[in-house]
């Protein structure tokens, strides 16, 4: 078995959640009547659309540290703390919409995930560039 | 010849016009006199940043897709679903620049192209995961 | 050794610099007292903001390019027009930060060293597919 499906399986995950915070947005333009292009003018559509830009710009930066975690340093580590990025995210947005002021603990935990992805794709990366 | 050549020319084209939809921000910035770093002001300078954005925030959920669906299905089914959803990008933001209401067409074929690409890939990753 | 690590800290370096300047964004929310979700409010939030998002829209195009221009072309190739492309995004930000006008430099290095592995990249891909 190919371990590198399980970071695959991570990264799936991640897109569809990406994609979940798009259709929000789409649905609370209509439910809350702010036409496009504008991305303001109820506060319940401007914490949707929050909620997506945040989530795309952390999966900007996520995806890369996943796989060179994954590359450098093994699939599993890549896999666990790419799960726990994924719980922190889904917790994140699913709290933010409800309640903006509940937004810290999902958000903290994804943190310290890719923060654990980056040290360990640091780690691996160092280790074989210093003949490891 | 390698077949993974393919799915990178996608790549490649995906963020050139990544690139156009940027310099006809920047076009538009100078034309219709709205200095950085605002973003509203004249609605077709904001159509035109919708169509950046819009363009930035699919590429982000389409190269990942692509890739998955090229390393874990194929690299020739990859190119075509990226084919399509190419030929969609492009008349999206074509259409949405001259009238808003024409967007639909593109949008929904690029769409179901991403679509195939994430329902392709989920099948190669979960059939390595289950044994195939 | 596997020059790959090269491009991998490039990569590295780079979603460092996107979190550094959304840690940016956060210290100018509490500094000039502009509460999420708001954008606006005030020039030197604005500005941090600016930043930020020019730095992911770069980001997402750039690693891409980096990664083909590695695979198709060569590691070494990658990573110096990578670093090139750093140091103007570096440059640019800690300008744009200080002065808006004097942003120019940096970002005409990074964008110069962007098309450098855009080119490079298409001459290694096509060189590939017509058979080289």
């Amino acid at each position: 078995m190919n371990t590198m499906h399980w970071p695959a399986l991570v990264t799936l995950a991640a897109l569809t959640l990406c994609f979940a915070t798009v259709a929000i947005v789409g649905r609370a333009r209509g439910k809350y009547r702010v036409a496009a292009p504008a991305t303001t003018g109820h506060a319940l559509f401007e914490r949707a659309f929050r909620v997506q830009m945040n989530t795309l710009e952390n999966t900007v930066i996520f995806l890369p540290a996943l796989w060179l975690c994954a590359l450098f340093v093994g699939p599993l580590v890549a896999t666990a703390l790419g799960g726990l990025w994924l719980v922190g995210r889904v917790w994140y947005a699913a709290a933010y919409l409800r309640e903006p002021k509940s937004r810290g603990g999902g958000f903290v935990l994804a943190f310290v995930a890719w923060a654990g992805l980056m040290i360990a794709a640091s780690w691996g990366v160092l280790r074989g560039l210093l003949g490891g």
